[in-house]
C-alpha cells in the first residue's frame, strides 16, 4: 500500500487532536447510504447505542473481520451473511459485545436481524449485525428490537455524526474522516466513521469501522482494497496484539455515482480511489490511537532499510509493545537505552548492532552501538517533550520499510483498565 | 525439564514473600567458592556495588547469556573468556551496565579483568566480567579497580548474603536459594544468588544469577544442565520479551566433593543434582517475579493439553503480556473476558474455542465458549482477591504443557518506570 510506505509526517488534524482542538470534519454524503440511531439503554445512559446503516441495492460490500478464535456471535453471522448476499443493512449496538455468549449469543444476533428485516422488507441474510461492549454478558436483544423502528424511521444520509456517536464505548470523541476527489471531472467521495479507544480492549470489543464511497467498484477489487487499507492502517495500531473478539471493518461502494465504474486495479480511477480510501482508513486509525486509553503522546514508529517488511514490523512492534519504552514516553524521558534494548531483542536475523541508527524526530540518537557523538540529553529531552514523536530506526540491512502508530503507557491507562467494571 | 512440567503449586517461601515475611534462607557453603564485596560508589550510596567470586582451580563452569544483539561489552568478553578457559574469578558491578558504550566499554571491562588478574595472580582471560545498571553511560572502571583490593582481601566462603546484596539494582531484597541432597551417603549442595526485579528492565540490565554445586560435573553435561534449567526458570519469567542487554546465568561445579563425579546424564546422581539445580533456579526466578516492579500479585499461568510445548508457551505469553489481563489482576477484577480474548488472539492453529477451558486456581471459569454454568462473579472475585493466582488453560488439543510466571501491572510499575532517571 502506498499509504503504508509513505514517510509523510504526522500533520493535519493530528496536532489539533493532540492539543484538544479537534473538530468534527466535513463529512461528504455518500449517495445510497442512510443512517438511523436510537437509544436501547444498553449502557443505561442518555447516549444512543443503536445504529442502522441502510445500503442501496446494487452496492458492493467488503469486510475484514477479527481473527480471534473466540470471535463474537455477530461476527460469525456477519461473515456468513456477507458471503451469501450483498447486504442491505448493518445493525450495530454498543454497550454489549455479545461475545463469549454461547448459543444464545447467536440467537440474539439473529433476533436483531429478523426484527430489522421485517421493518425494512428484506431478508435477514441481507443484514450484517455488529456488537461492541462488554464481553460475556447476554445481549439485551429485546431492548435493541424495541428501538429499531424509531431508528429506522429516522434514516438520513446526513447522520454521519450521530452514527459515529452511537457506536462509541470508552471513546471520548466520535471519529470520522472524509475525502473528496475528482476523477475525470466527476466528484467522488470517500467517507467513514470508526470507534475504538487506542489500546486493543478485548473486554470493550473493540474496533469497528464503516467506510463508504459513491463510486462503483467491482466486488473482488473492493475486497482487495479493504484488506490492503486495513493492513496499512488499523492493523498498524493494534497495541496488544492483532484483533479483538469483535473487530470489523466494512467498506461499501454504493455505485450511485454511475459515471465512475471501477473494475481494473491498474486503472487511474482505482488508484485515486484507493489512495483516498487509504487516507480515510489511516485517519480513522490515527484518531483511535489519539483517543487511546490514558494516552498523552502520539508515537509513530518507522523502521526502514530492513530485509523484509515483516522484519521491519517485528522491530516496530517490539518497540511499540515495550512497557518500558511506553512509560519512558509518558515520562518524556529520553531513555534511548530502552529503545535500543527493544530493538536488540527482536527475533530477526543477521542484525549488525554497530550499524543500527535511531532518531527521535530529526535528532540522531544512536549510532555505532552507543549514543551519537553529537547527541545531548538536553536535545533528547526537547524531542521527548513534544506531544507527537516519531521514532525512526535504520536497520541498515535492505530496502524494506514499515510504520506503525502507538501511544504511551500512563497512569491513566492503568486507572481506566483497573477500574473498569468496578 | 521435570521442574518445568511439574504442576506443584506455589508453596514454600512464596507466600511468605507475598506477605512480606520472607527471610534469607540458610545458604549451604560450596567448598571452592569465596565471595568478596566492596563499594566503588558507582551508585553513590553506602551499599556495596562490586562483587568478586573466586572459583577453585579444577571447577567446571557453564554460562547462558543474553541473545540481545546489543549485548553489553562485559557479556561479549565473558563469552569469549569462558570459551577459552575454566574461569577462576567473576567480577561483577551493579549501578552501571556498561552497555551501548562502544569500544570504550570493551576497554573498561578489560580494565576490571586486568586489575583483578594482577591481584589474584591469574590471567585476565580466566576472569569473567559482569555489569548491571544504567545503559549508555561509561563504566567508571577506575572506581571499580580501586575497590578490588579490599574486596579481594575479604574473600570468604560465607559471604552469600553480602554477594547477593552487592549485585542488586532496583531489587528491594536479596535473592538466594539453597538445596542440600544426599547422594549415596554423600552430602552435596546447590546454592545460588540472583538479581532482577520482575519485569525485564533493559535499562537496568537486568538479570544475573550465579549458582554453584560442590559436586563434580563434566563440562558438556554442566552446559546442558544450565541451559535446561534456565529454560524452565528464568526464561519463563521474561515479561517483556526474552533477554536484556546484560542477562547472564552462570552455573559452577566446584568438584570439591570428590566423592560425587558426574559424567553421565542417565546416572541417578545427575538426575538428583539436576533436580536440585532446577529447584534453585526456579526459586530464584520466582523471587525475581515476586520482587517485580510494582508487583502486587504473583501469577502462574499453566497451559495444558496443547499440540506442542511451543504453542502452550505462545498462549501463556499472550496472557502474561496482555496489559488488560495484568491490570485486571491488579484490580482483583475477575474479568475472564480479557483472558479469553488473549487466548483467542494467540497465533496457534486448529484451536476449537468451544473446547477450551479456563480456571482461576481451582475454579472453572470458562467452558463452551462462555462462562461455566456454575461460575459466579462472587466466586471469581474470591479467587482474584488472593495474592497468588494460578490461571490454568486447557487447550484440548494434545498432551503438551508449559507454565510461566508473571506479575500484575500496577500504578507502581508506571511510577517506577516513568520516574526512574528523573
Amino acid at each position: 500500500m502506498a499509504a503504508g510506505r509513505s514517510t509523510k509526517p504526522v500533520t493535519g488534524n493530528w496536532h489539533k487532536v493532540a492539543t484538544g482542538e479537534f473538530n468534527w470534519p466535513a463529512m461528504a454524503r455518500i449517495s445510497g447510504l442512510r443512517f438511523g440511531t436510537g437509544n436501547a439503554r444498553i449502557k443505561d445512559t442518555d447516549e444512543n447505542d443503536v445504529l442502522i446503516v441502510e445500503i442501496n441495492a446494487g452496492a458492493t460490500v467488503a469486510g475484514v473481520f477479527t481473527q480471534n478464535v473466540f470471535c463474537a456471535a455477530p461476527v460469525s453471522l456477519s461473515k456468513k451473511h456477507l458471503a451469501l448476499n450483498a447486504p442491505r443493512y448493518l445493525v450495530v449496538n454498543s454497550g454489549n459485545a455479545n461475545a463469549c455468549t454461547g448459543a444464545r449469543g447467536h440467537e440474539d444476533a439473529l433476533h436483531c436481524c429478523h426484527t430489522l428485516a421485517s421493518l425494512a422488507g428484506v431478508q435477514s441474510e441481507e443484514i450484517l449485525p455488529f456488537s461492541t461492549g462488554v464481553i460475556g454478558e447476554p445481549l439485551p436483544a429485546d431492548k435493541i428490537a424495541r428501538v429499531l423502528p424509531q431508528a429506522f424511521a429516522g434514516l438520513s444520509a446526513d447522520n454521519w455524526l450521530p452514527a459515529a456517536k452511537a457506536i462509541m464505548t470508552t471513546d471520548t470523541r466520535p471519529k470520522g474522516a472524509s475525502e473528496t476527489l475528482d476523477i475525470d471531472g466527476v466528484k467522488v467521495s470517500v467517507t467513514g466513521i470508526a470507534k475504538g479507544s487506542g489500546m486493543i480492549k478485548p473486554n470493550m470489543a473493540t474496533m469497528l469501522a464503516y467506510v463508504a464511497t459513491d463510486a462503483a467498484i467491482e466486488k473482488n477489487l473492493l475486497e482487495t482494497l479493504c484488506q490492503q487499507a486495513v493492513s496499512a492502517s488499523f492493523n498498524r495500531i493494534t497495541i496488544d496484539g492483532d484483533t479483538s473478539t469483535n473487530d470489523a471493518c466494512i467498506l461499501i461502494a454504493s455505485g450511485k455515482e454511475t459515471a465512475v465504474q471501477v473494475t481494473d486495479a491498474e486503472s487511474p480511477a482505482y488508484q485515486k480511489i484507493a489512495a483516498a480510501v487509504s487516507t480515510v482508513f489511516l485517519s480513522l486509525a490515527r484518531q483511535i490511537v489519539m483517543d487511546g486509553e490514558g494516552a498523552t503522546k502520539f508515537i509513530e514508529i518507522q523502521v526502514k532499510n530492513g530485509n523484509t517488511p515483516e522484519e521491519c514490523l517485528i522491530v516496530a512492534y517490539e518497540i511499540a509493545h515495550s512497557p518500558l519504552v511506553k512509560t519512558a514516553f509518558f515520562a518524556s524521558d529520553p531513555n534511548w537505552g530502552r529503545i535500543v534494548a527493544a530493538i536488540g531483542k527482536a527475533p530477526i536475523k543477521n542484525v549488525n548492532a554497530e550499524k543500527i541508527r535511531v532518531w527521535l524526530n530529526d535528532l540522531l540518537v544512536v549510532e555505532n552501538a552507543t549514543h551519537a557523538a553529537a547527541y545531548t540529553e538536553k536535545a533528547g529531552q526537547a524531542e521527548m517533550n513534544k506531544p507527537a514523536i516519531t521514532v525512526i530506526v535504520d536497520l541498515a540491512q535492505g530496502d524494506a520499510q514499515e510504520r506503525i502508530w502507538t501511544s504511551d503507557l500512563s497512569h491513566g491507562y492503568v486507572t481506566i483498565n483497573a477500574d473498569y467494571r468496578s
